[in-house]
Formats: C-alpha cells, sequence, structure tokens
C-alpha cells in the first residue's frame, strides 16, 4: 500500500518518464471540460461533464464503456487530470474495470492536490448521497503540482487551503502560523506553496499509511469536518451551498473552540485561526434557531456511530484525538462562540 | 489481506458466534432464491436471481438500494450465502457500500467453496464480458461446509472437482492420486471431503497470499484454465453452455499434455489424469476445424498479453511455471493428443 508521491512544476516531463518506464499497451486520460486542454495532442482521452451532479453511476458507465471501446486492458494506464470529481470518478472506474488498472493522479486543483488525489478514496454519488458508492484503491503515483492553480478561482484556493490548515493542525504549530500569514490577493509564489504542499500531503500520507481502510487513526483527518459537513448540508438544504472548504474552516474553528473547551487546547491559537477564517472565509449566516438542525444533521454522519456526535479533537497543535464523543450542551457553546467570533 | 477460514459442519454455530464477536450494528444476508431457504427465520436478507446472466449492474445496483433501505451502514455486516454468483457479486455490493462494509461468504457449492469464495476476487458481468468489473476484496470470514452438497446436481459436484484437483496438481502428488479415486456415483462422506476441501482451499489461498493482486505468481492458478476457457467460451457461442469445471477438466489435460511435450511433466500422471477426466467428464465434441477458433480464443484470454497464447504448465505435480508462451504448433499438438484422449 504505497503511493509514489511527486512534486514538480514539470508535469508533462515527469508523466513522459512514468509513462516510458511503465512499459504499458496503452495510455488514456480522464479529464473534464476544463482539464481536457491540459492533455497532450493526440492523446486518448476520456472527458467528463463538470459538477458534484456528474459524479454518478452514468458517468463511471461511460468512463467503463470508452474503456472498453479504446482496448484498455490490465496491461493498460489511466492518468486522471482533474478536480476531486476526476481523480473519484476516474479513481473508482480505473480500479475496478477488469478487477483494477493502474492509474496516476494529477490533480489540478488545490483541494485535489492535499485532499482528494491522495490516500485511496475513490467513488461516486448513488441516491442523492455524496460518495455512497467507492473503493479503497491507491493512485500508483500522484503528480502535484501548482502549475494549474495560476487561474483556479481565488474561491477554490481558499477552499483547499482550510485542509491545508486542517493538516498542520494535525502536525506542526510552526506551520501552522506560516500558513495564517498567506495572502490569497497576491500572486502565486509557485516554488514556496509547492513547499506547502509537500508538508501538508506529508501529514495526510503518514496518517493514511498508518491506517488505510479507516478503522481508527484516519479519522485524525476529520478534524473540522464533523461540523463542517453539517454547514454543508445545510447551506445546500437552503439552496446556498458553500464551498466545501469554506464549511470545512468553519468546522475546524468550531472544533477548535471544542477542543479548548474540552482538551485544554490554547486559546491564542483559538483566536488566531478564527481570525484568518473571519478575514477571509465569508459569514455563513446561522442563528441559534439552526442549531437542532445543525446537531440533527452532525449526529447522522457518515462516521457517527449510534447517533452519537463525535469530533477529533487538539489538546495542542499536532496532539489529535479521535473519536471524543461531544455533548449537545458542548456543542451549543461552540457555536455560540463561532457565532460571537465570527460577528453573526 | 487476511481471511479467517473455517472447516465445519456446524454452520449455524460459527455465524452466531461470528456475529456475536462482531459488534456490528446489524446483519444482512445476501442469498439467491435457491439459497435463501438456509437463511435464519426474520433475518434480514436480500434474495438474488438466478443465473449468469443475473450477474449484472443491475443487480448490483438492486443490492446497494437493498442495502441502504435497510440501513446498511459502515459497522453492518453482510452475510453471502450462496454459489459463485451470490458471493462475488455480493462481496462487491458489500466491498464498494460506502466504500467498504465487512462481509463473510458461506459458499453453498463446491465450486464456490474452492474458488470463488477465497481469495478477494470479487465483481459482476459488464457490457457481455464475465466478471469485467470488479474489485480485490477479502471476505473477512468463509465459512467452509460440506453440508449444502448433498442436494447438489451431480454434475455441480464435478464442476467443482475439476478446481480441486488442479490445486493438488499445484502441490501435492499423493493429494492428485488421492482425488483420482473419486467416486461420484457414491453418497458424500462429508468428514473426508471437508477435509479435501481444507486441503485444496489452503493451496489457493498460500498462493494468493504471496500475490493478492495477481501481478505473477496467483497466475499459477490459472492452470487449465486458457484451455479451459476457450471450450467454455466456443460452447457458449454455438449455444450448448458447458459447466465451467468441466471445462477446466479437459484444459487440466491439454496443459498436462503441453507440460509434458515441454516441461517432461511424467506421461503416466497426463494418463491417470486423462482417464480420470474421461471417465467422470463427458465429451465436448470439437475437431480440427474448431483449432483456429480456439487459438483465437485463447489469444484474447483476459489475462493474455500483446495476443501471446500463454499457460502454466508443470515439469512435476507441484512445480509450476506461470507465464509460458505456448506456440500454435504445440497447441494444436496437444488438443491433437487430447482428442485421442477423449476418444474423439
Amino acid at each position: 500500500m504505497k503511493q509514489n508521491l511527486i512534486f514538480t512544476n514539470d508535469v508533462e516531463g515527469v508523466l513522459q518518464r512514468l509513462i516510458a518506464d511503465g512499459g504499458h499497451n496503452m495510455t488514456v486520460w480522464v479529464a473534464d471540460v476544463n482539464t481536457s486542454r491540459f492533455v497532450p495532442n493526440n492523446a486518448p482521452v476520456i472527458t467528463l461533464p463538470n459538477g458534484d451532479e456528474s459524479k454518478s453511476l452514468e458517468t463511471v458507465c461511460r468512463v467503463w464503456n470508452e474503456m472498453e471501446r479504446m482496448g484498455v486492458t490490465r496491461h493498460s494506464l489511466i492518468i486522471n487530470l482533474g478536480g476531486g470529481m476526476v481523480t473519484d470518478l476516474g479513481g473508482f472506474a480505473a480500479a475496478t474495470f477488469k478487477r483494477g488498472v493502474r492509474f496516476i493522479n494529477v490533480p489540478t486543483t488545490l483541494l485535489g492536490a492535499v485532499d482528494a488525489a491522495v490516500g485511496g478514496k475513490t467513488g461516486f454519488n448513488y441516491n442523492g448521497l455524496k460518495n455512497e458508492i467507492g473503493a479503497f484503491a491507491l493512485a500508483s503515483d500522484v503528480v502535484i503540482s501548482t502549475r494549474y492553480f495560476d487561474t483556479l478561482p481565488i474561491e477554490e484556493m481558499k477552499s483547499g487551503f482550510a485542509e491545508v490548515i486542517k493538516h498542520a493542525m494535525l502536525s506542526d504549530h510552526g506551520e501552522f502560523l506560516r500558513l495564517l500569514n498567506h495572502n490569497f490577493n497576491a500572486p502565486i509564489v509557485h516554488d514556496d506553496l509547492l513547499e506547502r504542499l509537500r508538508h501538508s500531503v506529508q501529514v495526510k500520507v503518514d496518517i493514511v499509511a498508518r491506517d488505510p481502510n479507516e478503522q481508527g487513526e484516519r479519522k485524525a483527518l476529520n478534524l473540522g469536518h464533523t461540523v463542517g459537513h453539517a454547514f454543508e448540508s445545510l447551506a445546500m438544504r437552503r439552496d446556498t451551498p458553500v464551498p466545501h472548504g469554506y464549511a470545512v474552516a468553519w468546522g475546524l474553528v468550531t472544533e477548535a473552540v471544542l477542543s479548548h473547551l474540552l482538551l485544554k487546547f490554547p486559546s491564542e491559537d483559538v483566536h488566531s485561526l478564527g481570525n484568518f477564517v473571519r478575514d477571509n472565509y465569508r459569514d455563513f449566516p446561522f442563528t441559534c434557531d439552526d442549531y437542532d438542525e445543525l446537531l440533527d444533521l452532525m449526529r447522522h454522519d457518515k462516521k457517527s456511530r449510534d447517533g452519537e456526535i463525535t469530533c477529533t479533537l487538539l489538546n495542542t497543535i499536532g496532539n489529535y484525538h479521535v473519536d471524543q464523543a461531544i455533548t449537545h450542551g458542548d456543542m451549543t457553546a461552540a457555536l455560540d462562540i463561532l457565532r460571537d467570533h465570527l460577528g453573526l
């Protein structure tokens, strides 16, 4: 269970080498309507529609059918080039076609680079449930680059950056403070950002290596997500969807507050994080009238058990504790403090 | 990557213990129209239609939908009770539902017990191709019993027995000779047959453990199958389908002949095997006019590479060599000798 991670801004050169060394009978690219322009001319490509609503069984079948038509065998190579939708769905299709074709992920979004493309979670939405069907299957290689980010909307950069902060919170106080100095309005400094990615992805990889199938420690990566998913779902129900990372950012602050209340996580770190999130991630308008619905969503999270609300909490940056049961009183108190902090 | 194998004729007792020890929030059974009568009263069961043509994406979706409706979570347990169709398809559905629910296989056919239920291959037919989509996913436990075999048609017993012979050929000359004394017309001696199963399954498990994803050594298990699959496909095209194991039996003789021609596999073992197959597996009527089509099918086998015909061959019982390239001349000679042996 090992993934080869390559951090580079010479993506073409690296891929050419991987393709040449692999001895595959053919290479097929999977991309979406935005990223297919990065596929080399004349290379066979399967182009997916955009958007989470296309992350469906129907699209998976289209990919299987195209693979069949193109003559993909177990000795072929698939290159998934795109955001989380492409690497999740393309990875699942490759992992299940003839019981598994080798695939390489080339994430083109920050969120994809630090989250979806690495760690072996593949899948698609089913019956209205996100990532309801899927498999744990590792890309043989993940080629991580910042070269696609110059044209990425700032909202998408911010969304991915929340996961970068999460990884720092699970590992390294210095990196955490460094990230909170980030300025989204300045042009990207590629070498520096690639270094931040290297740090961030390594945190995920180390945790996944110790628990590939999410039996225990991997739940650390759920930091910010119990509360974040509830915000994301509530926004969806109100037909005012928010980017995943924004919801995670609010979730990180809330769970940092809980960590302070329950595990004495330092208040100065809560404040630094809270200020950064307030300044960079717009408000999510919610009131105490929404608490019941939010708590209900948290109880029904895919990772919850027996209807209990559980979070990953920290006692300091880098010291995490998974599966912490949260009472309704504590969660309500934390949401109050979040609203205070965001000025809601 | 470990499967717990349990050989027992007290299936109920063993399953009760596994269920009680698992701490699961619910247990759901997957069976087919024949085997659902073995499911405990009042237990939730998903019943599949019979037959290879139901081993489809549509049936997989039905299983996913039923799991959803019943409230299956990652903390639930699935018990697949049936032949290869149930364990293959039920295993795939369980392995992909919410990215993986624990499942136990309880094979009810001899072929299932020594082949499909063990070793982690799951999947379904797609676009007219057998097991075209699937995943490598291990049942946590496989409960192997002979208690379901008393009512199994003799044709199905023979079909499974061909794989038992194959495993002996890969491992143990004494066991090989013991098996060739088997009398299909005598009543089943359960304790003895369970012992033969224990021996047979262990051969597969040992090989799979050394090569779970079929990169190399696992191809040993393909003994008899390059030729066998060609017979099976030819019979299918002629609308006179033959049981899988019958085709494998003829394939084993053919590949034993090839082993003799190319690797000096002892002729007395070829003869003992050939006699047993001639006496127990009915003829497959083919002539030299069918050779071109058979060779063409072998070149397009899922496991072939670059259109070459490759077989697993033996120099003695227990000493196998995978990926042996076979010339058309050698294959033709072996088919001639097979026809001689079967009196065709």
